[in-house]
């Protein structure tokens, strides 16, 4: 605590030094921090105070700060729309490719053409190839940035070329070895390079074949592969494994990040990512979901509504219908995480789909039993009606059954159909579950109503 | 899939060769693989096979594959029991000190004493210091195998000694630079040391001051820094600013899915990395949490028996039940995984938690009034009767406020008092939804049901 004290003084004093027009002053303490930090002032600054920075910084200094920023892409465009074009033009040629990009698709189209004709040939053809590459594939995170060799030469000539790309490349890390045609066909690490004698041929002392991934593979899997293998970084290829880019990890710790929010906003049904500040755009992030939910939720409310003869026969019936939904909604949420966690890890030794389905529907025989049991025990003994106990028990025993087997199902379905089986899934599966476990409910206590009832 | 297929066969192939006793081919295709795949190899066999690749590897082969292990630390330890004693702390030696005292964590204590004595005095004393930090501290992720040098050398002698540690360390790009009683004073990349001109002091090229981790500091945080900064590494500290460890990138790419795998199973309230294979270890996973929040339920099932007799009086109240305390649960769940992830982003510039229940609270009505309004309309029009819609609305509107509330309120109490927010919280938030709606829903119907009871 104390530490963010002292680095919110000294934010403050640097933001001073930019309002006094310090110019000298406010580069020298500005630049002496982490890029990182250097965005998080940045971001605290309103209008005024940033074109004076604009003014002050170098576009190669906004580029490098911009690569830090986490602002959203919108937001960032924004500050380009501040800048002359030449000037945005230039920091958007000394951002790493992968992190122009990002901002780049949020750019109006014709402001888009002109930033583009400004940026010097080559950068802007790459610009706009990795423009085409889809969301969340391999291809629309990679980076250009990485340091390539040829195979025929010596550890001593390749270290020239990394020390000579060493201010560019993202990372000088790794190095790849390429063909004539840019095929990819080994790799080095650095570490490589300095354990090895000078005179060593690179064809010798690479590593092949080479893990690598394709342009269109879905970022989760590259994710995934990167953590099983503890790369730094992964080349990407395409259809002729021609290296084409390089996924550094700092890019994939993103990723995972962004995924793993995705299945947990999934879960509770709201973008859990929402602005902090302001109860309106909380509200609209939530209410889309509650509202299809109520509605979803009404089937259910239509449903007890067509048994409601029966209720003011028996309103004991009524007492335990949140007990019933309630319970086989948590086991359908429970089997429903799981699967949707199995589906995101992708482990290559799982049980076939129908395998998991007969183990899912054991799973919830055997929870819908022992919970089943527990409840026929409380209400047998509380309400002294031990068959309204069994009713009460046999219902929550099916309809956990049924959660449970729903929760499995509708995921994996999802999944094989294309849809992220995250989606607002929860709440969804509990609505469902809601929904039959009514059902069960009531006709097993229609069957069974003239022996509880009693005389 | 193809790729998989092909992997598949050729690890059968590997596997057949230590079947048929063939140690120099078993060692050169084996070898061959990453050590992540020889790890998912070894992870296959049985004990005699294991046996078998004991005799033919040596004890830092399986240390390098013990490395890139997956299973849990309790079924590696069973492997070091399969080994003699000595081969073991031969093993053991050969790991990284993170990764092995991860498993020594686990083995018995007789056992371990035995393990230290054969193992070299340094790394024993390394070791039992290791097993003392608390777990999900920086303390118990880092590894001791870094590069640190002495500032008052030349980058040239300074290249000399990381070529000298490049095959033991865990990182080399990153070299920390330590004064002589070890404190950290600065830190390089490799690329520093490659830029620079050979001759020029390391002192006057070295980042200074360095960002660095306390040895106690919660694993959350350390991830959330080398995320924020993009680092590779970042060095611990103990009390006194002495350099004792690095925590590497892929260490902490385990933290963030593991921190957000809790969150994700604290939601659902079951643990999602259960064990894939069979019902009744899926059932005794799941079940007490089932067993737990059906008898927190219980609680409304006890309430809504209280109200037994205005159910007989009008059944019609019961219909609705569901959808109130579903809506209700479902805001609480949306408000909560909020509040859960605001407090695991550990962001600094948030509202304060004050500031944060009165936006929530604002949320609430917000998210409440049009969600009560929509309930209003479609009771008043489907069962024609305002009055008994203006009950069902107003009890929806002020469940969802006050499970918004307890959503956002809970986890920060639970935070405030040291227990992680996200243990079974979503199904305990839906639970105590329920108790609070099902109180409301009553109470405002009792008041008003004189008049939507008509005549």
């Amino acid at each position: 605590m104390a530490e963010n004290l002292v680095k919110t003084q000294s934010n403050k004093k640097i933001i001073q030094l930019l309002n006094s027009q310090k110019a000298r002053q406010f580069r020298e303490n500005y630049l002496d921090l982490h890029v990182y930090e250097q965005a998080q002032i940045f971001t605290e600054l309103n209008s005024q105070q940033r074109a004076r920075l604009y003014r002050y910084l170098t576009a190669k200094e906004v580029g490098d700060m911009f690569d830090a920023i986490e602002d959203e892409p919108e937001e960032v465009v924004k500050y380009f729309e501040e800048m002359t074009p030449q000037y945005a033009a230039n920091v958007i040629d000394e951002m790493y490719t992968d992190n122009a990009v990002d901002i780049l698709a949020y750019v109006p189209k014709k402001d888009l053409a002109g930033y583009l004709r400004l940026l010097p040939t080559e950068k802007a053809a790459e610009i706009r190839e990795m423009l085409h590459y889809e969301d969340k594939t391999a291809g629309a995170i990679m980076s250009t940035e990485y340091v390539a060799i040829a195979g025929n030469q010596t550890v001593r000539s390749a270290m020239h070329v990394v020390k000579r790309e060493a201010s560019d490349a993202e990372t000088i890390y790794y190095v790849y070895v390429v063909g004539s045609d840019n095929k990819l066909i080994g790799v080095l690490t650095l570490r490589d390079l300095l354990i090895n004698d000078d005179d060593q041929m690179i064809t010798d002392i690479m590593t092949t074949p080479v893990m690598s991934v394709k342009v269109s593979d879905d970022q989760a899997e590259v994710a995934q592969t990167i953590r099983d293998y503890n790369f730094l970084a992964i080349p990407v290829t395409d259809y002729e494994n021609k290296l084409i880019g390089i996924i550094n990890v700092d890019d994939i710790i993103d990723v995972i990040d962004e995924e793993s929010a995705e299945d947990y906003s999934g879960l509770a049904a709201v973008d859990t990512e929402e602005v902090a500040d302001n109860p309106i755009k909380a509200a609209s992030n939530r209410l889309p979901w509650l509202i299809v939910l109520l509605l979803l939720g009404m089937s259910t409310t239509t449903l007890i509504s067509h048994y409601e003869g029966m209720i003011s026969q028996a309103s004991i019936l009524a007492i335990f219908v949140s007990s019933i939904t309630g319970t086989a909604g948590n086991a359908g949420t429970q089997s429903l995480a799981v699967a949707v966690r199995r589906l995101a890890s992708r482990d290559e030794d799982q049980p076939s789909v129908y395998r998991q389905f007969f183990i899912e529907l054991l799973t919830g025989l055997v929870t819908g039993l022992v919970t089943g049991l527990t409840i026929f025990l409380i209400v047998g003994f509380w309400k002294q009606n031990f068959i309204l106990g069994f009713v009460i028990g046999m219902a929550m025993m099916c309809a956990i059954t049924v959660a449970n087997l729903a929760g499995s199902f509708i995921p994996n379905l999802m999944d094989k159909i294309g849809v992220d089986p995250a989606v607002a899934s929860g709440p969804f599966i509990s609505t469902l579950s809601d929904l039959t476990s009514v059902l069960i409910y009531f006709n097993i206590a229609k069957l069974f109503m003239k022996f509880f009832m009693g005389t």
